[in-house]
């Protein structure tokens, strides 16, 4: 059975801390601490790009036991700020790991849902062309696009990247059904032209969005995969927001102690933030049984899915 | 079973003779028609974008039988010039068509083996998740990148769209097993930045990656499938050029008539050069048995698959 074996991580060293901006956003230590809960965001250094953050990502994973990288058969990377149109970044990053030339590489454009579209397509992928080995990257620098005046995005957005091996050899995680979906006719809410044009966000319409569609996906999802909401250790949602995930929690009535807010010291970060606080679970030694994903966001859209600690 | 039932396709009316240019490029009519043998590229209107052409594309599908929007639960739309990098333009095309919000849309980035790989991504995707009717969107307007100053691009490189209905509800072609390579290492022999930065084609690079291992590809591919040469009524190569076409035919000793290049009015359209001539020959009375579909270029990439005519 393929699952989730382990995740590699990379969060920039350099940290721009919002209480520095308080008086130039007319703000206070209230809100950033206590509402968006993003006291830091993290910043690439300005000569390194997608691929290399996602190299970096593939050194942590493979500090927690070498991978060979001649059994990785496809390679996906989630990501809207490719180092170039073309070629695809995951070919570069191709490249740069030495991987086989038998390996199938593709990029993904999608946001914040992107880290959990990404597990359902690369894990049907491999289902049906019978690979064993794979690697999901995520990669969103919105540092690249963001206009660093904006206090309605710069205050939110950090820059990380992580990758995911997916393998049929003793996973730890199992993978179970999906959700999906799509209000294409709200994605005016978060947009960033092509040539330059910057980050532009709608917080009010996203959060209005969160909160009428992600509840009743999630009723969905129990329903999906046979399972009550009170078997569910833990909910990692993308990470919008401490105050977006506060409403979820309460509109849900969810324990609140089983949703984690885990972004304050490095922000959103887009198709990684699941992944990152995946990676903590996994490193916790009583890490959890149950674990409920759901990202959203871009598009606008959304899918969710349930894992299974499987040892 | 999962198949391809049809398939819609826009090639935007107007088109730019490579005959009016012979001068300009200090070339002559042979070169035009018998080397590269596209004759006249096809070329977007300025104000039409990706999305549009894909819903003409949808446009054309749909005067083939009607489809109910609200059955679609997957579409993905292949291209590396997409409306913007935010959000991905399949969720635009979402809201064109007014497809239903439990539909999963995102974009691949792939170019010319863009077609193949997004088959079996979607195929696999379909089963994966029990949903029975999807839309496979190929639409990469290379005008928009395009020097029309240069001569190794120019001339090649057509505006196309299509669309191809994935369903389990009698379809016309089974899809067979894939084969799929990458060769990151070579993907500077085709280029195009962020930013504005033009395309740029090594076409001697490309040419020598072909003829190395799509050869090599076809035997792995009749191997998968248990499948002679001899049996394939038709490949259907992606459309280089006619040049590399007719190599890739000596090289592989197969009969010409077997192999179509059908871009001579409209060049080469990246991504939907394949769907472009499947159309035609689902259109054929006479159409194939086994059909051999190839892809190969940006990444540089290959997938190839076998296609079963099934009534």
């Amino acid at each position: 059975m393929i699952g989730i074996n382990k995740i590699g991580v990379y969060i920039p060293e350099n940290r721009i801390s919002n209480l520095t901006k308080l008086s130039k956003f007319e703000t206070d230590e209230d809100f950033i601490i206590n509402k968006i809960g993003i006291e830091k965001v993290s910043l690439k250094n300005k000569d390194e790009d997608v691929s290399d953050m996602c190299v970096k990502a593939f050194e942590n994973l493979n500090s927690k036991g070498t991978i060979d990288c001649n059994i990785i058969k496809a390679i996906i990377l989630v990501t809207q700020n490719p180092e170039s149109n073309i070629p695809h970044t995951s070919a570069i990053i191709h490249d740069k790991l030495k991987l086989p030339s038998d390996c199938a590489c593709f990029d993904i454009s999608l946001g914040c849902s992107g880290y959990v579209y990404g597990l359902s397509v690369l894990k049907s992928f491999m289902q049906t062309n019978n690979i064993e080995n794979a690697l999901l990257f995520t990669c969103d620098p919105y540092s690249k696009i963001m206009d660093m005046e904006d206090k309605n995005t710069s205050l939110l957005f950090g820059d990380a990247a992580s990758v995911t091996y997916l393998s049929n050899k003793s996973p730890l995680f199992s993978i179970e059904k999906f959700t999906f979906g799509t209000i294409g006719k709200e994605s005016h809410n978060l947009t960033a032209g092509i040539n330059g044009s910057k980050l532009f966000m709608n917080g009010r319409g996203i959060y209005n969005f969160v909160i009428r569609n992600i509840p009743n996906d999630l009723k969905k999802l129990y329903e999906l995969n046979s399972i009550k909401e009170s078997q569910v250790d833990r909910f990692l949602f993308h990470q919008g927001s401490k105050y977006m995930l506060d409403a979820l929690t309460k509109r849900m009535k969810l324990d609140p102690a089983k949703v984690i807010f885990g972004a304050s010291k490095y922000g959103n970060t887009v198709s990684s933030s699941i992944p990152l606080l995946l990676n903590e679970d996994i490193d916790n030694e009583n890490g959890s049984k149950h674990i409920v994903l759901s990202g959203f966001g871009v598009g606008l859209s959304w899918s969710s899915t349930l894992l299974i600690k499987l040892k």
